[in-house]
């Protein structure tokens, strides 16, 4: 790794995967991403020959947070660059590239903030192995097969018709590729799609009756095309209620060819899914809106990932020839074909049963009326031009099963992603959001539930909370002694305490710095385990704000809003509401699962991914717990609906195991409001936090004691 | 029956059967239908006064023809119909029906020609008895099961979601229902139809889950209904090339509801199949042009045949409280239940195979190139919504196998009507048209084939041909001894030479007569068995024209065009290559079977009801056999399409029959040639025809022992 001797470091965020820190000046971008989790191909030893470590230097995207956009944020072009690049004139314009934009990752060094996009040409991490509790590699299994079928033509002693002597063709294709195999399909039995059947007599005549027939579930032909072909396309979409995340997959080697994301469009219509079903209530083309909101993000995601899947299909053009020269096997293998967006031949959707709903232009609004039931739990199979879906139109659309009215296909998904249905341990995965979703259980026995958390956790409903952004105070710390903070900022360098000259940047608190703050609070005592502020102490930082006591974690003059900002003991109650409402479900799931704490658990999602386990157990957010035994999984979700796209027995798996999966509501529950109030205390009135004892304040621990020892 | 003491009759024609035929002047049209094998219905005894026998005097119809409008073609409105409508003020206009159209069949007397509109409610023989050649009942096993499914309401312990507590609650009702059964479908593997998926929640709601489910071919719920139903209805189709004939029927009881039909829209883009295809062809919009008109004019049909199914329920109102009155236990059923389009659920479709490629928007081109193969054999099940047929959008449209490229759907159907499968005996089953499609064979083997016989048979391609309609001769006899004709005109009453009054209206010869002309005029010898005009004879009648020797069958001032009108050499030639075509046809099956001859010849179609089935021996048209074993059975296609619409089953059993249905096509049959020359000789050059030996000329026969003598 190359270090510059200066010791500044800045933010690098690496897109389209999200991940972030800090890095020293002067280290390639190459060797920061690989730091991060992100893996950036080369097979010249960073020479800056092969090429293949090309990111694209997104700093503009800073604009839009009033940062100025600086040109030195990264070293100049070097000779080893300005060599490939010259070399291959038509490859910037080819890929819609500009000059500058484009950087070989081993040969560009960070001298400031950097938004770096690394296009899927460049990634490494091609087998397919996922990041999870524990790691665990896709077995390839599509709903897709495909088999070269040698037809006989007609002649005028056996007119028999094109289907007939296809279907006939693909049944001997079949014995001879899965010979051995029982149960194999008979000809007989095959069914062709209506739109397939439209075009197939003309594509069996041009291909003079050499054609590749692509069989759905073994029983449906859905495209015939002429020649030989090996690749079908397909897609996996994590439909969130703010953004929509789609993958598109080689279903033949599991490859991602693109991943590409969008804002829910539906937001303008509500925020959350409570707002969403309520518009669909009160409007009368509200389900109509919202549907084709959905479809429309939909096409224009898998028109982006078709382009962006064929620019690297047509930069490895030259890759293949070399792999070829180098005696390569798999360059016999038909490579440099293009993507067609008639050969994405299946799209898998998860979403919450509200996302499931819209895309399905189903009414939600039972989901948000007592008793709150869907339409449908079982998976949906519908045909991609029902609901005007741009892939091949006799391609199928599969939809997760849904759960609970709040525990949706999302849910489903993370299952299959993470698998706590086999494990001999008993884990609990926990989704959180608006509203958390928890799965409890092991291969027996598996339960569910979901809790309204609220959205402080995710900055709102807090004073001065905000998304997480730059000018976001993300980490918090509190010296015990002095009782003065230290803080970091996104994008802004270092610590607070180190930093001063980065003053007036401070806009709020997002999501991961609440949890540090009101960690931070109850173990310096600034606040007590009931979370009521301790008004005794001596510091400045506490005081007796306009709505009640606060402390103050960035003064006016650190911030770019020109006011104070504090937590509030408003705030602290929200985070107890809604660490009690998740700690209860968890505890409610764990009650009658019989345990008194999980082997493991494992958050998914982003919140999940950047919170401090640690704090979110000293504050009782989590059930206490090895900390070594805390996951985060990132987008199990967008996993699991990749895995069934890739794998079609991970459909009927999830479907067998959602209607084995335990589910109930809270509120039935009868000891709900005792247990909840127990719960809103730090890290809980009731519950001994082991693996945390040592951060809980001596005098919480006394107050305890002495509860116990009266009892 | 009542009898005029006037000797005169008239002509009546009966719709939508299309029978027709001559009664005696003064008898009543109901007694004048029932002599036609046209049943209405009664249950007052004739004295009019259940209403139950209506029908329309269409005698309007005679105008487009210039045939005068005669208000006395009909008797006066009696006393007893004059009090039967005051007692039914509304009745004429909510029907639309006009005062003096509507008349009670049992009062209304024939008077002169007249053509009748028997509405559906007045039709008889509502058992599902078809007439054939065996008359044959068929069992109602539609492919449609309705359940009432008295579901649980969802509740805050079981959030289940509607669509699991609707499978659930329809797999009791099932079991309970059909209790007995072996391989009962189960809940969980039913699946629902994605548009009704859509509706289903609100439904479920509004018939606080009580519903009657529809279930397809026992496994896809298409239809939700709020309460109870007993009743779907279906429709079948027969897709001819110049007419589509539509029927609306009951599911559950098999009852025809209304017979609606059109001239097929695609004749605007050609009168033949292979002028259809050929347009297709030249037009880039050609194949979408035709699919769309056929489509327009099916829905137009549909809504007809609802409008026409309410008029008679609306009526049938009164009905139903006498049936309550009369402790009739069918009054208990719901009755008067308004067919509603979204209850049609499933429509059954045949045709050629043109008319099945043009239906289903498959590009017909390779039916017209050799080697003339379709798309597809197998019968086709696509949604109504995907063809744009407006019934409910998720019924189902099934298309009838088709067998060749020029035998199609509509042979499947005849065959289904037929069942020349399930006989000992060997039925030889033709369908004539521009194109013969013939079926031979018994249970054990099937053999089929298609032959062109040109339009020479329906009136074209022959000099004075002219389709059935007013103005055509439609039957001659030649005198043997004078050699003078007599003939029968359609609209015209009696045979030519009783009524020279009504010359000055013959217009030309329709298929029926060109038969009879062509069998008379070698039966009096003014044509040889070769089919060479005799110039020798002595009559007027036979000349030398313009273009070769004729036959004047009427002469200049009996026409309504001025003109002598003949048969000619060529007409006489045209129908030799007609008849040879269909008979090598024949004996090519019958030959390959290894028959002399069939045990039944079955003529399927409109022009196998109109021939004289002994004169189209004596040509050669079809086989020796005994006359009394050659039946004309009508719309054989039409009755096979409401068949496989009624009966699930049988959709099974054509698709095995068309499967193992031995096909081939003739000019592959090497003594095709030769067979073909001898075959153009009246009747056959090498073939006995014993059951019309004694119509042969004399000399033919002397000729023919001659040439085996010299032999």
């Amino acid at each position: 790794m190359v270090h510059n001797i200066m010791t500044n470091k800045h933010n690098i965020i690496l897109q389209p995967s999200g991940r972030r820190g800090q890095v020293e000046e002067g280290q390639s971008i190459r060797s920061a991403a690989r730091d991060l989790g992100v893996e950036i191909e080369s097979i010249c030893a960073e020479n800056g020959t092969c090429g293949k470590c090309m990111v694209l230097i997104e700093e503009g995207r800073f604009e839009k947070y009033n940062i100025d956009s600086r040109r030195e944020n990264v070293s100049p072009i070097t000779p080893a660059e300005t060599a490939y690049f010259e070399r291959r004139p038509n490859l910037l314009k080819s890929k819609g590239w500009k000059v500058g934009q484009v950087r070989l990752s081993c040969q560009c060094k960070i001298q400031g903030d950097v938004l770096i996009n690394v296009p899927e040409e460049s990634r490494g991490n091609k087998q397919i192995i996922r990041k999870s509790a524990t790691q665990r590699e896709i077995e390839i299994k599509p709903s897709i097969r495909k088999y070269l079928v040698l037809m006989e033509p007609p002649n005028l002693e056996r007119p028999i018709a094109d289907w007939e002597r296809l279907a006939k063709g693909l049944g001997t294709s079949i014995s001879l590729v899965r010979s051995g195999e029982e149960n194999l399909p008979q000809w007989s039995d095959f069914t062709v799609d209506y739109a397939c059947m439209r075009t197939m007599s003309a594509t069996l005549r041009e291909a003079k009756w050499k054609v590749t027939v692509s069989v759905w579930q073994d029983k449906e032909v859905v495209q015939v095309q002429a020649g030989y072909h090996e690749d079908s396309y397909g897609a996996a979409v994590d439909i969130g209620s703010t953004t929509v995340a789609l993958y598109l997959c080689n279903l033949r080697t599991g490859e991602i060819l693109a991943a590409e994301s969008e804002m829910n469009p539906q937001i303008v219509y509500g925020e959350d899914v409570m707002s969403r079903i309520q518009y669909t209530i009160e409007h009368k083309d509200g389900l109509e809106k919202l549907h084709r909101a959905i479809i429309a993000t939909l096409n224009k995601l898998l028109k982006q990932a078709v382009k962006t899947a064929n620019k690297k299909i047509n930069e490895n053009g030259s890759g293949s020839q070399q792999d070829r020269e180098n005696g390569n096997d798999s360059a016999i293998e038909p490579v440099n074909e293009h993507v067609k967006v008639e050969d994405i031949l299946e799209m898998v959707l998860v979403g919450n049963s509200t996302m499931h709903h819209l895309l399905l232009n189903l009414s939600p609004k039972d989901l948000g009326l007592a008793p709150f039931v869907p339409v449908i739990h079982k998976s949906v199979d519908v045909k991609a031009r029902e609901l005007g879906l741009q892939i091949n139109p006799s391609g199928n659309i599969h939809i997760l099963p849904t759960i609970a009215s709040f525990v949706g296909a999302d849910t489903s998904a993370m299952i299959i992603a993470e698998e706590p249905h086999k494990q001999d341990e008993n884990w609990l995965l926990i989704d959180v959001g608006t509203n958390a979703e928890l799965v409890l259980g092991n291969r027996n026995r598996l339960l569910c539930t979901s809790t309204p958390t609220g959205p402080a956790l995710e900055g709102a409903h807090v004073e001065y909370g905000m998304r997480a952004a730059p000018g976001a105070i993300e980490r918090i710390e509190i010296d015990e002694k002095t009782l003065e903070p230290r803080y970091k900022v996104i994008g802004v360098d270092g610590w607070h305490s180190d930093h001063t000259r980065f003053k007036g940047h401070v806009k709020g608190i997002c999501g991961s710095a609440i949890i540090d703050g009101v960690a931070e609070l109850f173990r310096t005592g600034i606040v007590d385990s009931r979370g009521k502020f301790q008004t005794k102490l001596e510091s400045n930082r506490i005081r007796l704000g306009a709505s009640g006591w606060e402390y103050i974690i960035a003064w006016e003059d650190e911030t770019s809003i020109g006011r104070d900002i504090p937590m509030t003991q408003q705030d602290v109650r929200q985070i107890q509401l809604a660490k009690a409402a998740l700690f209860v479900a968890a505890r409610t799931l764990l009650k009658r699962f019989g345990l008194q704490s999980p082997d493991k658990i494992i958050l998914a999602g982003g919140f999940g991914s950047y919170i401090d386990k640690e704090k979110a157990m000293l504050i009782g957010l989590i059930p206490d717990c090895e900390l070594d035994h805390v996951f985060a999984v990132g987008n199990a979700a967008g996993d699991g609906a990749r895995i069934a796209l890739l794998n079609v027995e991970k459909r009927n798996e999830i479907g067998l195991i959602t209607r084995k999966v335990e589910r109930f509501e809270l509120p039935t529950d009868p000891e709900f409001q005792n247990q909840f109030m127990l719960a809103t205390s730090f890290p809980h009135m009731s519950e001994p936090f082991t693996h945390i004892a040592h951060l809980i304040p001596n005098r919480t621990i006394d107050a305890l004691a002495k509860k116990f020892v009266t009892k």
